[in-house]
């Protein structure tokens, strides 16, 4: 059961002037669910992306990769779920390759105009026929679907599809942007199986969609853990369709530029967060929250130390305030002069660890209470600097074990 | 249920002269089960320790380092389960005092001639009248404990007790070794809630021992993992007694060292392993071998991405040879310059994977032969360098989240 998550109203999610939706069910995997989506922008539009670094990296990042860079105006992304054509060396390159030529071919533009995007099973052959056949009936379809559809096109052990839109007024102008994510296991920071896709009709410039898309994931999509693991096909894009010119951001400094990229990062945050709500076997929401670190990087260490422990994550799931095992995932966290007796630590506004003790006050009745609930914020204060950071995570419940026990089956 | 383990027979644990055990049931966290052990050493015993890295590190280990250091010639350790004494400050570090304070009393010994050890649950003061009395207790029992007892007597949630003991000739002389350990959760390197004791009654340089007390945990406790999760109390400690003074090993260099290191690392890595076998919820035992690195440090990043990846975890408890998340976990182990079109990977002699591509002549069904037994071995060929290393681990299970979300109620 996703912990505050429910399927988004298609009536609220806004079409993107410049974007144009189809999907397919190729039966990758199974028959009968959308597993294909193609996304075709209109000329002109801009776009910028942020991949996975693990150095396992699928066939269709490395091409994604090298189309973006070779900067020939990006006119459209397929994105398969099922396989994740990952760990398939050469031949799944020219897979991706065959795809991206594909879409091109019948699109009428370059083969380096395309973006390929997977993700599922690793180390299978990608089933190019059923592919091909797919990619073609989405872009036959294109302009019928809908940002509902493409959501949905894009789940793989999803419970729910995941989208946000936002539409602002930046002075007389409407600005409308709407976005799409996938994930729900194999999260970690930079980042998971998770793919996220976010266009909006102003007129945002490459530099700009460029640092913004890096940005935009360090306070959304790599602040996420459920797992630890950080998939080999993780990607999110940017795409400015350029459509609305009246607004105009050139160098990231005018006034508009704040308030739509506030408005972008609510809708990443929605998004990625959307991936955590519906992690794999979670039953409760989690934000740890590290202060007065000496460094964003150190209170990051210790975030991660905490959102990874089994131990804390099961304690979680049994609302059991355990908390010297909190404690000891800060204390492993590989910060060598750390002060253990400087330490605070919170369960909401809970004070429990004080100076490194059992706060004096404390009653495990009020922690308890506090984990009882299916959202809790766990806040850490290290009293060494001025530094601080949020992530995201879950707990660790039976349902976890039988989802990855069964994924395959 | 514990993999390929079975309580020892109490004939198979031979005493070491130079060693004297008593254990009480104080009623620390439950009544009616053995929680406190006391080693008394005849005068003269030298001692080696390794100890947590956790910075939370208990007080027990503060002051036990402290009394190693002091080189007064360690004379008794002491040893409760039921409550780790970690995360309680400076009462929480009088309390150890005054347990080593009381056992000197009671034996005629310095109060830094006392090692004290604790585990259990974190953040609780220890119940000081209980833990005295149960000293005393133990301290009028002395001598009348065996290996067996003392194994029993530092269980926490142990299924099994955890001994092992070797009788080695060396020339004429025989040397016997006897050892105990504890853990099953919070197993990490460097190290885990895990206890470990080896005593023998051969005369070893003190210089030599603090030597091999190192080399011995890097071949045995600090190459075991369960959950990541590193404790805040592990400490691992090699006693010589110097019963035997005919066996004098003075620089580790001469003939019989090699002997008697090798009966000690056996000694060490059966107890070591033990852990891991009783771990818990495991189902299987693991051995995570990785060949061709830089440098051994390069392999173990890559052991233990594979050893502690939840999703790679849960296809072992599986048998689902969803081996796409083994090469996962090989790519975000953190070395920039990994090529990944040069790593074999094999389960047993199953080559699965061959220049980071599913293998040419990979059978799906071959692998799941392999994973479906409780033993196998992981091999990783890296094709970058000649260092190695091995690492055990275990499965994540059902049971790993029952016993860790129940384990405090």
């Amino acid at each position: 059961m996703p912990v505050h998550l429910s399927s988004p109203n298609p009536l609220d999610l806004h079409p993107v002037a410049g974007v144009q939706l189809g999907f397919a069910m190729a039966g990758i995997k199974r028959p009968g669910r959308k597993d294909i989506l193609v996304m075709k922008l209109a000329e002109g539009a801009s776009v910028a992306g942020v991949f996975t670094k693990n150095r396992f990296c699928a066939a269709p990042v490395l091409l994604s990769q090298t189309h973006l860079q070779q900067s020939a105006g990006i006119r459209a992304l397929v994105i398969n779920t099922g396989n994740a054509n990952a760990g398939t060396g050469d031949p799944g390159y020219q897979d991706a390759l065959k795809t991206a030529s594909f879409v091109a071919n019948q699109l009428g533009i370059q083969t380096n105009q395309v973006l390929v995007f997977s993700t599922g099973v690793i180390m299978e052959p990608l089933p190019m026929t059923r592919i091909l056949e797919g990619v073609s009936q989405a872009i036959h379809g294109l302009g019928q679907a809908t940002w509902f559809d493409a959501a949905t096109a894009i789940m793989t052990t999803d419970t729910l599809p995941k989208a946000c839109s936002r539409v602002i007024q930046v002075g007389a102008e409407t600005i409308t942007m709407t976005g799409i994510s996938k994930g729900a296991g194999m999260i970690c920071p930079n980042m998971a199986t998770m793919l996220g896709y976010v266009a909006l009709d102003a007129s945002i410039h490459q530099d700009v969609l460029n640092r913004w898309v890096k940005q935009l994931a360090d306070c959304s999509f790599n602040r996420i853990t459920i797992d630890g693991d950080t998939s080999t096909n993780d990607s999110f894009v940017l795409i400015s369709t350029h459509h609305n010119q009246a607004v105009q951001i050139q160098t990231g400094n005018e006034p508009e530029a704040k308030i739509i990229f506030e408005a972008l990062k609510e809708v990443s945050v929605t998004l990625a967060q959307a991936i955590i709500r519906d992690g794999e076997g979670a039953t409760k929401f989690i934000t740890i929250q590290v202060k007065q670190a000496q460094s964003e990087q150190e209170a990051l260490k210790v975030a991660y130390s905490i959102a990874h422990s089994p131990l804390v994550k099961t304690a979680f799931f049994a609302s059991d305030p355990n908390l010297g095992r909190i404690l000891a995932a800060i204390g492993y966290s590989d910060i060598d002069d750390l002060q253990v007796n400087l330490i605070n630590v919170y369960l909401n506004d809970v004070c429990v660890a004080q100076a490194g003790c059992r706060s004096v006050n404390y009653k495990e009745e009020a922690a308890k209470q506090v984990m009882s609930h299916s959202e809790f914020t766990v806040t850490v204060e290290l009293n060494r600097g001025h530094a601080s950071t949020v992530v995201w995570t879950t707990d660790l419940s039976h349902e976890y074990v039988s989802i990855n026990a069964d994924y395959r089956s």
